[in-house]
């Protein structure tokens, strides 16, 4: 079971959302739209996206990372490990 | 006529590939994918948004604010505002 | 005791190279070197800072957020809650 | 000359508070900081940096690139090329 499971139609609804908003942005630039509107619907598709990131982050740690690490020591470093790199990935996109 | 005018096609094609990513982040959390594999969509298509956006400042600077400095110093100041105002926003995000 | 005793003199030393290296860019700065060049290692050096963050986080996520886990329910999601905030404030940094 | 000339003294005041704060972060590791503080620490010196590195952008792109776009579209599309990889090293940091 996903760690996100209590909001999974949550994440759905958002990341239809974000679906729709890159399509505006693809539209955005089919009509010759100026740049610096292009831009800034890009920075703030970008947040959205980075904030499904941080929830799931949050949910992970709270059901899996926790889950293994009460199973066992070892469980419990190697879902830290493996948090710790995708975070890393988040933080360096 | 935007800047981007030149490289429309390409942009179009790369938004149309992030729209699709975005659709197959919501499926796998449909179907209770591992949140890690989640995670590093999400990471790889805020890279790819980032990346238009780069792209986007690029083609501005070089048309819109080129041209603009090229006018007059006054149009020229204004451009470089309004851009790096952007470009504050795009480093932000 | 902090998540990172293990690794407190890696942490100071790469640390130290941090505040040595912004002390270059004021010098850098000082000299009037040209702009590109500056900005070159403020991206190098932020990235630095970034690195301390995501070990930091490692860290953090290995000693007190899984000790939390393991020894109550309550402790665990509080430490997780807590980690997550840290997570997001440097993923939008 | 510098694109920054007439900011040089804002940025090197920055700059040493930057200076002061990764040295303030040096000693909360040397003290056991709890991490959580440590990396709230952290995110806030990665935004300092950022803005001066925004900064930087706006002085360069306001004097050396409109001034040579003004020389020269062959020069102002160098400086607009140099320009834009410093950003997007900025961007990705």
């Amino acid at each position: 079971m996903a760690g996100y499971r209590g909001t999974k139609d949550e994440y759905a609804r958002r990341l239809r959302r974000i679906e729709g908003q890159v399509r505006g942005i693809a539209r955005m630039v089919d009509e010759d739209t100026y740049c610096i509107d292009v831009l800034t619907q890009i920075s703030a598709v970008t947040k959205a996206l980075q904030a499904v990131g941080i929830g799931l982050v949050e949910d992970h740690l709270g059901h899996c990372v926790v889950e293994a690490a009460r199973s066992s020591t070892e469980e419990g470093q190697e879902k830290v490990a493996e948090a710790s790199a995708a975070i890393a990935r988040l933080v360096k996109s």
